[in-house]
């Protein structure tokens, strides 16, 4: 007998995803957004905002290790980090595991979201809100970065889908991204998540593509399957020098012997696969030439 | 406002697959199955067998290319190929751009699937059901195989899922695996689709592959993102000899300069990135314990 | 195991009526709605426009008889009548059966829904386009009635949802009305379909109530269940004298000896327990005091 | 934009409702049947058993003053009442509202679904389960009839659907109505709720019907909307001699005006609404030739 209770993640005007809901662990409307914690059929207790999966508890370590590893490791010796977003902590959870990181600034516009998390998604943060390197701003991420005195060697731009009256929709525009290039360190690297690179739907990961572009001389598009998503995943990668792709296996082992505990999805062969582009996606890539800007920033809904 | 048709793929007892439902192009109920061809949502035209997606036009070259170059590429020199299932008539499309080929066996049990997939989906079989290389069995794969006489260079399982009372549930076991190792040339290849390997739900994946470890001595797990599945996909490659890991990117490169037209996913990274495998699914492959027999064939829904 | 084909009519953001979809009949947007026509599960062919049910092939005899059948009784001689929409027909076939009636006049906005099921719904009409009494004039009912030379005995409103930007929207509002009223002979009667009479959703029942009770003497709301609908379905009758409450048994009785064919669902019995009003809706009703005026039209959706 | 979360009541193989769920109030599997306890969309606070909608906030006042009073108002002198089922308490404080009755005894199989709603559900019970003229068991309603040593002057039967593997499916067999027959005092009646009379699954009302003609001399089927059943819900009401069809307003308004407090639905006007049956229902129940028997009871899903 199918279940009764049901949560429907509208991806798109027609597509939808239903997961058997199992409990509901919280829900309010925010300042800012529809916020939900759900239990849900196979993948466990679940972030939802403004009804879209921000993580789940049964694969959450693929995207968080996908968005995290691959930048730290290219920097190859990351010390002052900045995320913007990743409200629940597991971004910083992974950061702590390199050693040489000192200090982790998160900025996350809604207070209310990261204190929900971290009464009900220990599963996620681990604790890694206690650790001593770690400083939490309740601020408007574009804000933070255009006033900091600081620069920092890396930073992960962990944030909720670019939708119209969402939180995030300017943080994707090629104004916000020129920002943060001038708060990187010499040598820094930025990676962002870059949503879904379906190929029903990948139109704003090429145009996210396409403006980092503009900005950073180095850039690398790269994805993996995040199943809770239900559609394969983008993230962007950028720098003015660092290239993650120009490792070798022996390199990227070595790298990933200094960081703390055993990962779950990322290794040296999924690191070299992650950048790995099928050639449809080649082309929509190269032919993309629609810039975000802040006069007209899209919105990806 | 929401599309007011829709295809629900229920994957599990607790998860669903909405699709906009634009058209019924056909629909019956054949000897062995439900049969519908459905215009969906983005994906466009579908075809789905007892209310599982099978393929789709909008992404249906990245199953096909991925079930068949890899295993072809490895071989090195296919001459005869042999395909159980693969209705569709993509399979045979994709193997037939390899020059080396000079017969194509396709044995597929339910005559009413092929022909209306030759009538209705030419874009996926793109005439290749008329090339003089190919014919076409009406019967069970099983039986044909265990009684054929010849020998095949690589043979290819393009199958429905092993679904109790489904069609394919018995081309999923040991027996029927040696069965097919007895009808490869020598140096010859074999290739299965080998069901979701998500993190939620890949006890299918992890017993094929081992069922599989039982019969060869080289096998290969790999998988890739199919958007219209919702879930990645998983594959199992076997030889005793030949290993498409073994290669290096310059001999893909130079293999794949024989096939003919363009390819729309693969190319030398994908190759090499799809057989990637996650520390979760390592830990999963190693330490599966179940073999699928004859005497108690495992269905997966 | 269930269907994988679905409609889905979203009757308010709360709540969405889902069923098996054997068919699409016909599918189009035509100049002034989305119509289509499905086959659906148990209710048989359907008619849709705009993703509402109009009615269904199992149960439109309960809407249309309840629609047609009180008011006629209720004049005891009706000669002239005019239907405002009701494209299936089946008005025009209830309301043929009174041998008094010499001439049924239809005024339907929109041609395509007209010809459409004329070609694909002779269940419903049964051929009464055809009989020599009718004639259909494809016009804005409230501009047709407003320039009318003529008036009717008895004039039924069959029309589509009072939706935003639905065809529809200005045909529930006192002006209109007022038009309807002078437009009857004397001792002429009218009735409206009314929408909804659910007790979470009766606020346009009860609009629509007070709106013709500000232009009409005798006002009866009256309401039955129709399956297809899954919500209890109101109506309201209004005259400036005759009164189908008044009657007593015999007397229905004897008038409906006079229609020709047998009926499905009214009955004397029926007739009398139609006009039967819950208390809570007596209560909704006595205290409405919104009247649906052109300035400001209601959505009711 | 639509709810994110959704509870899906499958009525049939080819029917779903869905509402938009609020909140999970409560949830187990109790030792008898799944039990929750969810708000939902506009229907509020709602019971649901195994899957299925038993009463709503909003409207179960319909569905319980439509089953007790009827059936005490034919009996005209109510004194000793038995409920079977009724879990949520809303039954007997219907019955309550009757002066003359002095003793009221609820046989409910499930402890747990009783306390919950005691605890829960308050809305319902309005503390009902406190009035001293009230005894609660715990026990198999078939058992408890069978063997009680009293007889009674109403007996209610307020059960959950027969389905197969489900608590109810002997409480609806001739068996059990004879058991019930001989536990009633000269002048007793009974009634049992009887599953939806949509004209597309109606089978089980004429069966439940066919069933207590066989026991009884005066059989009365009624049925009204209930709204949150999104289908027309059927009642039987039986005795050997008192008949509620056979009452005239005036004498109905007598006895109405010796009830407690205010009713929402019931109106002598909506008694005799009650038990008009349309034509085409009329045909079904008198067809009908089915007998409900313990030897194979019919599973009505």
């Amino acid at each position: 007998m199918l279940n009764s209770r049901w949560f429907l993640e509208i991806t798109s005007d027609t597509e939808v995803n239903m997961h058997a809901l199992e409990e509901v662990i919280y829900s309010s409307r925010t300042k800012y957004q529809k916020l939900e914690i759900l239990r849900l059929g196979r993948f466990g207790k679940s972030l939802i905002l403004d009804g879209k999966m921000q993580s789940a508890e049964a694969d959450e370590f693929i995207y968080h290790e996908c968005l995290v590893h691959p930048v730290l490791l290219a920097h190859g010796d990351p010390r002052n980090v900045l995320i913007a977003g990743g409200g629940e902590g597991a971004t910083i959870r992974e950061v702590l595991r390199w050693p040489t990181v000192e200090k982790v600034y998160m900025v996350d516009l809604d207070r209310e979201v990261v204190e929900v998390c971290k009464q009900y998604m220990p599963e996620w943060h681990k604790g890694a809100f206690n650790d001593s390197r770690v400083k939490v701003f309740y601020e408007d991420a574009r804000k933070f970065i255009a006033e900091a005195s600081e620069k920092f060697d890396v930073i992960i731009l962990d944030l909720p889908e670019p939708m119209e009256a969402g939180p995030a929709i300017m943080l994707y525009t090629e104004e916000f991204y020129k920002e943060v290039a001038n708060h990187l360190t010499p040598g820094g690297v930025m990676v962002t998540q870059a949503t879904t690179v379906s190929i029903i739907n990948c139109d704003a990961f090429a145009i996210i593509y396409k403006t980092i572009s503009e900005v950073f001389k180095v850039v690398r598009p790269y994805w993996t399957a995040v199943p809770s998503f239900y559609t394969p995943w983008g993230f962007v990668f950028a720098s003015n020098g660092k290239d993650p792709k120009g490792l070798d296996v022996g390199e990227i082992k070595e790298r990933l012997t200094k960081i703390d505990g055993a990962l779950k999805f990322y290794n040296p062969e999924i690191h070299l696969a992650l950048f790995a582009i099928p050639e449809y996606l080649k082309d929509i890539l190269e032919k993309e030439t629609r810039v975000n800007r802040d006069s007209s920033p899209i919105s990806f809904y």
